[in-house]
């Protein structure tokens, strides 16, 4: 089967083969049209679903004992292969999810980057953890690949969170195989990037089913291939909603099973005086093009804003509005999210909040909104700090520092939490620093949430219900540790170790070795 | 309040005090003398439990933030606090649980030697896995102490994981602060215990709070915990049961956060051929030794034992009868635990294992008991291999190497898994280990699983039903991982960084650098 036959088939793609069964069809839906897209897809049934997660299964039990070098190789082609897709992949992402090309052409580029990334780290070999002590018992521990990870494409990254997206490189990274379930905004696009992953598995000589791509519209799909019996772990980025489904049904089968949930925030941004006083107007234009970025659709958008004192420097919310009329409306990913989005909107002013200025938008379009509450609303009942997707943002007034600290305090979860001050603002206001880091997996000093660096130190990751588990991330090579666990081999003959193991360290890794880190014994 | 004066409480020590309360009480049992012990311990009040949570979680916000030698200070002042509380100690935990002293002498030093391994781990301090990249942005990533634990001490090791046992001593040197749930067969070991953690924390300028105990017969007074808002956390070491429902309540709670539970697992023992021709007679001793160990009553009981082949050495399986024969009858833990092992062993009848020998036993004590089944009957209903706490094993005698991996492959996931094999036996096995590796945390070749160093490369934890999370351990120093979550700071001025990720690295730890470890920046 060549690559530009599999790129029409509509189907479920099994390992190296496109399942022939028909059974019911979804299509998507293009915002910048407003129309929906012609060619249908087919919703996996049943019989396909435990088809790819067996095969995974099998595969698994080859893809673990392949050397990192020929993983990496892997990881390598399909990158190759994403880029070999051309223009066509970015216009096709482009009518299902409305996102401008140049956009989809820089998410292109983080993909293929991770996936670069993630080969160079398991070349390199370090990631494995080996610690060894050498006494009586010698015992040696290393991490090893869990078995077949489910991965739930996300709607607001059509490539860097999708089907060959940071979970799934992370996943076959580590030496798992992987079942996608694609997005139904974007069928095509995955199924594209899918074509690509299997022309890479076979031209370097993958097992079948190391890859298999799941499609489908409708919640049953995704809930029959959660509770599959073969399943090690599920990875997902999504709504808070969705996330909570998925674990809610993990949890409870008969063997429960981790889900790393990516679930989003509010990404709370605080502004002290004195900065404000500085520098207000440059950060009015700054923080708008954070919150209205991508009409707003990223986990990391700064929904909410807080400020300290009354002595707010007026023309920083007369900057804020101006700047956040000039915004463009947007066609947001799907009809269901603008609908979400509005309705959020809504729900905030339900609750108190002020629209304080807007774009002009169509009915099809996501107004860009600045609204603001005050504290004691706030403080009254918490729950207005929620996540609204879109490109709005909630100004919260404290009136003195005490009251910063109770907001702060009573935040949920978050991915990230921001704080913009001049020096003598942040020594002012050290508890506040204190009182975040407690509440996200990512402090921010004088930036902005959005945009998250792939690197080993970044924590993309934090308390519920921003995450689940807290303790993982799902960017940065630090990812990998949600597909491994830790196994100790105890006075196991030198032969029967794993390279990684062995005293002579053929591989050149760094190992914890009695309590030192070395890369000799 | 005296060492002596609150040694005699009965009540829930919360933070530095004890309550006053009364509500139920309960009396521990002394199987030796097979009498109830006549001081009466009080069940913890909701209100009590909801004030040494709340304390518990106010001493977090101090606690966290105390310089890793002061952390050190107070763990080692438990280690010398337990020396100090002398023989006591002892014979009130051999009175409680029936274990012999000098196992209990052990089991001291083994606790008051994690405490001082927690201790001289964060002295050293590369524990937090700091990472650095210093691009643009700036990123750096350490590990902090996620809030407040509950432990649940475990019966069978009234000080190693009880009251001041692993997952204590690893909570609080993370920087989490802890209510333990003693467990009701030895509160009065743990009330010891807990004032002499008492008495260290007041000693080395602790938080009040930091540490608290709650006392408690009933399953609802564990539920009570596990459900409170302010826990980050729940270890636990115990029974499946009671691990699952732990699990269960955790995950369905409104902010669902980790359980630890290490429920134990039939630990399977492999013995090839070839070693058995070669020295059966051994280690069949040394085999049954393990069995019965501390009338085997530890997690890593090997409860299943699998030979290959139908030319069995006939002396081997004589040898095990013969040696089994001579083990005394000893006394469980509790009457409940006694109860659960004669049920256990009545069940693998029921199913079709033949007794081949057991000891001579009075209604109150434990018969040592040696099983066989044929690999068929398990093959044919694999719920065979589940864990029957307590000194028994069943042989299960594989016709084949077909067999003998499709017996491995059936296998649920376990603490530990050993081989017994020359190496000839190996390489002919080889697909064993491969099988294993996927079963258990730790493997073993040519020894016995009872005895589980505390170092850095153990892992005691497993697939399901073993643990919950797979990807954890409960024994060494990667223990602390289960207690910390994984936190990010970009762009931070150098002076607001943690000492840990500033430039001149103060602590001298080591840390990845741009995805290098070293020392310096």
């Amino acid at each position: 089967m060549s690559m530009s036959q599999t790129a029409s088939t509509g189907s479920q793609m099994s390992g190296h083969h496109f399942s022939p069964e028909v059974h019911r069809s979804f299509r998507a839906f293009n915002p910048l049209k407003q129309e929906w897209i012609p060619r249908e897809f087919k919703e996996a049934t049943p019989e396909e679903i435990d088809a790819a997660v067996t095969l995974a299964a099998a595969a698994f039990i080859r893809y673990r004992k392949m050397p990192a070098a020929q993983r990496a190789a892997f990881l390598q082609a399909i990158a190759d292969n994403i880029i070999l897709l051309g223009d066509a992949l970015l216009h096709i992402a482009s009518d299902e999810t409305g996102l401008p090309l140049a956009r989809l052409r820089n998410e292109r580029d983080r993909t293929t980057n991770q996936l670069c990334l993630f080969a160079a780290l398991i070349t390199e070999g370090s990631w494995v953890n080996a610690r060894i002590d050498t006494g009586t018992p010698d015992v040696r521990q290393m991490r090893i690949p869990i078995g077949v990870i489910c991965v739930f494409g996300a709607s607001n990254f059509p490539l860097a969170f999708s089907v060959a997206g940071g979970d799934t490189a992370a996943a076959l990274a580590a030496g798992c195989t992987v079942v996608c379930k694609a997005h139904p905004a974007h069928p095509n696009t995955s199924e594209m990037v899918a074509t690509a992953i299997r022309q890479s598995a076979i031209s370097t000589g993958m097992p079948d089913g190391v890859f298999s791509l799941i499609q489908g519209a409708t919640h049953e799909t995704g809930q029959q291939l959660a509770i599959h019996p073969l399943l090690a772990a599920i990875a997902f980025t999504g709504s808070f909603r969705g996330g909570k489904a998925l674990y809610e049904t993990a949890t409870r089968r008969p063997t429960p099973i981790p889900v790393y949930a990516e679930m989003g925030s509010v990404n709370p941004v605080f502004f002290l005086p004195r900065i404000l006083q500085q520098k207000g107007e440059a950060l009015a234009g700054q923080f708008i093009q954070s919150v209205t970025l991508g009409v707003g659709q990223f986990c990391t958008n700064p929904g909410i804003f807080i400020t300290n004192g009354p002595d707010l420097p007026h023309h920083f919310i007369e900057s804020l509005q101006k700047h956040i009329s000039t915004i463009p409306a947007g066609f947001m990913l799907t009809p269901g999210i603008l609908d979400a989005y509005n309705n959020g909107i809504a729900g905030l002013q339900e609750q108190g909040a002020e629209l304080l200025a807007n774009t002009a938008a169509s009915l099809s379009q996501a107004s860009a909104a600045l609204l603001q509450i005050s504290a004691q609303k706030v403080l009254a009942g918490p729950s207005i700090m929620h996540e609204v997707f879109g490109p709005s943002t909630l100004h919260i007034s404290a009136g003195n520092k005490q009251e910063l600290y109770q907001l702060a305090n009573t935040l949920e979860g978050q991915l990230t939490a921001t704080i913009h001050g001049t020096e003598e603002d942040l020594r002012e206001h050290i508890e506040l620093v204190d009182i975040l880091r407690e509440k996200a997996g990512r402090l921010i000093i004088n930036g902005f949430p959005t945009g998250v660096a792939v690197n080993h130190a970044m924590v993309h990751g934090g308390p519920w219900p921003a995450t689940t588990p807290a303790a993982g991330t799902s960017v940065g090579t630090a990812a990998i540790g949600r597909f491994v666990r830790p196994v100790c081999f105890q006075d196991f003959p030198a032969w029967l170790l794993p390279p990684e193991l062995q005293d002579r360290n053929p591989l050149g890794i760094w190992r914890m070795v009695n309590g030192n880190f070395s890369k000799t014994l």
